[in-house]
């Protein structure tokens, strides 16, 4: 019996045959990109002709019309069997586009992007972190200008900036203590992306610095967001789902280090301590298959009705629990599969040493890292304001 | 919003709403009959009349009707945030007749037990531990006699037994290396039911020992299970189902606790190891009921299939999954409430003391205990053979 | 080979010798007073007699002159395997004269009362809990009266109080916001100790509230130590010595566990998974042993220099490092010796789950419980002020 | 105040000054050589002209004259904060070393091999590992030949291989079920050493495949060691002072990790959850240092008096209980630094992400790794025979 999770519409189920189709693709040369720390440039261009990308692009408008968080995440883990850093990179692109697809009355310009979607011609970067500041305390300004805003400031972490056409980034907006969202096109005057990512792990994915030098963006790309410091009740759909996304893609990770050392034994003698090992990956497999399960299918679910703030925050909480505990059942995993080897899987021609530094890059991800889940649970559950 | 585990059918809900009302009922003297060690005769009355025990008897029978796994697991967590010592009584009854109501093709004296399930005439008590000697080998016996078989032995850890009408126990027929399932009547000359049950916690469920000494039953009460070690096959769906439904109870368990330390702060400033105790508090309540939920959604979705053996048992091992990752994780939840409390939940006057103990019969229920889980889950991942 | 523990002096073997006597004495009984909740009288007539309450007293006063905490923490030890309840009253005791012993100069009431103390009169409780607030808070007040101070407020965990003849209490001096300690005999007009002792372990340890109302006691009586809110520098070796000396017990106690547990093989096929557990035990008692010896001699070998007061936090912070480690180290080791019985230890007959609620406390003991002890520890570390 | 470990006698004074100043030397390229991959020649150079390889060659004969277990883990320790790579090699060499000086009425060919090792002539690699086997059943052999042996086989993980003057390795002697350790000077003809070793981490320590092919060595270089499958007492001493050596190097990458992440905070404001894994990070250090000291202690007390061989498995026992213990901890400690690091120490430019891998390789490391350990601990405790 199969006990994986299934995509749970049509359109999934064909967004989830692709994800595992690009995964047999590109796994033979994932341990390529790692060690050279290369880009992938021909798989992310496999990934825009083949149509994953405009999975949640509506079918009339040319994509496969994927609404089901459930079913992204489910084509993300699979995707991260294959190659992890490729994964989170397919994780924070469709993300924001399952978020821009929601949107009611979409205006043209957005219509025309999710166009240019389907036709594989868009690829997303997700560029909201900034060195030495907290998420919800962005550095990078937007001030008015002529036609519209002036971004300047730099960003990190921006996985796919390789092959991104598109920055989604966090701004402060003019002078007052307002957070916004801008999307920058890369063609944009002023906008450099660098080439400095050289990570432990997660190495093809590309989480260059993006610099953006006054770059100039008509007004209607730049969206307000409610108050510095505060995750914004208007965004987080989409940051709930981009983090589940993600949670999805240490799962797939940790799937696959089990695959790589639970081999039936096939008549060989067992020793104890391994088999208790494959036990605890199974049962740590289980355990968040099912938390991720669950919080797909609570998005799913209760999104469309239009929650209240507070209840957005209150299903926030729920995703990120499943973020904390999946992506540390992940790391415990691989970490098992590791000692399983023996030793074998400590050298650089085992997958398992990728996946060892790839499956560590979960808990820095946001929102909300490992420093700041747990204190976002706990003041959600006790009533506290939310920050 | 609310995160907790609902039922799944209508009857479902209705056997819920059963449950909650008796949760409430008893949790005023669940302490009471903790401190005395005695067992809650008036409580049980009180099920009996109101229906709950006969959940899963089909309601052209007089019963519930509920079929679902899901619906019973929901119903003894309910049960279990009142009086856990309750809830796994009723877990053990409830498993049974679940069973008992899937045989296909009942021959008639199942159909009157059934009948009589429903009009609250029978409790059933799963005798299968013996001292000294592991689930699959019984030194209780059932030799044949005149008019059938003649029972002999001693079983340990009978919950329910001051309240049982019938014991449900595993035997060894014969001289044969063969294992079997006995029914046997409490009327039944020659069975005792001692009153020796004193323990850490779950005081109130009864858990005493029972004697068999030369109990004549007739021959179709005693059915053949397969080889002396294995876990029948044939009774998997019965193990498992039972098995889950005491997870149940640890779920339980773990929401009553996390409610009695979590309450809004209100205004009062919350020290951050105490929000950070809750936030792990809820990831693992989060988790623990996603895990709950999809056991149950998959033993409700595939178990009706009519599994094979060897399906069986891998549908067995997630559950067991789950049976090792909850009851460890309602142990660490009542734990950490009891950090919580800051020294008032190690007082007896503290419901939290009594959690704490409660919840600690957990890993020793049978199948499987911690010592035996993990064991079993490797085992079937590594495609050994079936033990 | 023997690894256990051992006294550094001469005079520290007797105590330790005297330790394990009367251990093996109170073993026998320990599960009858932990049944009935009673506090164990004549064992303390008996700690009396033999001269153990005396052993920092110096010899030239009548006692067994151990300067050494790694002597007493050595004894509390043993005593803890036989009854841990007694354990941490005779630590309470034991540290308080220590301290006491260690006072230059000490003026004439104090060598009265080690004389006292020398010849079985005295029994020090340590009273410095009180409900809902911080243990640098105290609500009890010490105001300025006639010949002295009047003494009035509610403590809480009083261990010893039946038998106590003085008590050790936190105080707030007067309307300034000044810490105290204050020394009330027990016969001080409106001493009252309630017998309201009740939890889920160390029932024997009768650590009732003791109730001051008015109680007069001479101004010597009442030694200020500092702001209120911060832990007293000049009590620091105090409080160290007294963490470490319950640290102690909390070993003994998981010493016990595993010795009941772990008995040698004799031929019997032993399960994997209880080598297993058997072996994380050891793994833990020999680091747990290691942590208490390390901590013990490095008080031994700095004290005696009289360190600054950063110096005195910064060791204080090494105490409470071994405080959070061994506890936590304890309660797991008698966890799994509870696994490791298989059920069999569940029950009130095992002398396990007596060791189950006991060992328990450990985190709850104040300076500083799970709550309080990282936040101190991380203060420390990063060079934040002492709190 | 400092806590960490330090030496026992002058000599290993001087040694730890020693290594103190190669630490400084190292840690500015351990970065260069960790990325590259290659093997730091002039570090080797620069250990061999200083004078520490020859720690234990007694002074008369040009060493250090270090008896002591704990100064030479105090030195691998002080080496592995600023190249862990270097610190194993060195620790292999350094037990090698000290177990041939303890030999009693050393043989001239030893005494010329100390002489040749204080003058910087010889570096010992330890060759016991062969894919696909365990420590105990060798498939390298010795066959008798003229003049003495031949030896067959191939090593791998052979740490130090680059710069090695000798293998000292397991063998299975001739037909017979006997295992051996023979010495393999580097120049005998047969000897290759690979350039194979590219793994996850300890990338600069020359851990490279080595192939014995006919290998001639004199009879003398042969030594028998008992039946094969059995760790031979006769080499336990080698073996645990070894192993200990090894925890060493993992509590000095623990001790570096701590140190990057845990400055003080002058004035800035530090978050809850930064100081709670600072504590937890000193938790485990100041338990890891005393459980290191201990070991390294009771190495140095009773090793002298000659224990028997089961005193000599009960003393190996301590040392894997440390041995477990302390490697986990230092894997935790590092995990946690990195995520105090907020992001920028997963950064390859991060000392921290090297030292995350490099403190993985400790598990692995013989005897015992994570497989075996806790089943030979187990079997010690109860009295299983040895294996």
């Amino acid at each position: 019996m199969n006990f994986e999770l299934e995509p749970v519409s049509a359109a999934g189920a064909r967004l989830v045959e692709l994800a595992e189709k690009h995964a047999a693709e590109f796994a033979g040369t994932a341990g390529e990109y790692d060690r050279a720390g290369g880009f992938p440039f021909p798989h992310w261009a496999q990934l825009r002709a083949g149509g994953l990308l405009a999975a949640s692009v509506p079918a009339q408008l040319g994509g496969l019309g994927v609404d089901s968080v459930q079913d992204l995440v489910v084509a993300v883990g699979r995707l991260a069997r294959g190659d992890a850093s490729i994964a989170i990179g397919a994780a924070m692109h469709l993300s924001a586009f399952w978020y821009f697809s929601r949107m009611p009355a979409a205006p043209a310009p957005m219509k025309l992007l999710l166009r240019r979607c389907a036709r594989g011609r868009v690829v997303a970067c997700v560029a909201i972190s900034e060195p030495g500041t907290a998420i919800g305390w962005p550095r990078t300004t937007a001030r008015p200008a002529e036609g519209g805003y002036r971004i300047d400031g730099r960003k990190t972490f921006c996985t796919n900036s390789p092959v991104a056409t598109v920055f989604l980034s966090t701004v402060r907006i003019g002078d007052a203590e307002q957070l916004g969202f801008a999307l920058v096109p890369r063609e944009t005057a002023g906008v450099t992306v660098l080439d400095n990512w050289d990570a432990l792990g997660m190495r093809g994915s590309g989480s260059n610095d993006v610099v953006f030098d006054g770059c100039p963006v008509p007004a209607g790309m730049v969206v307000p967001a409610g108050p510095l410091g505060q995750l914004p009740t208007a965004m987080l759909p989409f940051t709930m789902a981009g983090a589940l996304l993600l949670v999805g893609a240490a799962l797939g990770i940790a799937e696959r280090a089990q695959e790589l050392v639970a081999q039936p034994a096939a008549g060989r003698p067992v020793r104890p301590e391994v088999a208790r090992l494959v036990a605890e990956n199974e049962v740590d497999l289980a355990v968040g298959r099912a938390a991720v399960g669950r919080a797909a299918a609570l998005l799913d679910d209760r999104l469309p009705a239009g929650p209240s703030g507070p209840q957005l925050h209150e299903l926030m909480s729920q995703v990120q629990c499943v973020n904390v505990a999946v992506k540390r059942a992940a790391i415990a995993i691989v970490d098992r599969a590791l000692t399983v080897s023996g030793g074998r899987g400590y050298l650089s021609s085992s997958p398992l040493s990728r996946l060892y530094r790839d499956v560590r890059a979960g808990p820095f991800m946001q929102p909300f890292s490992a420093l700041d889940a747990d204190e976002y649970i706990g003041r959600i559950r006790l009533g506290l304001e939310h920050t």
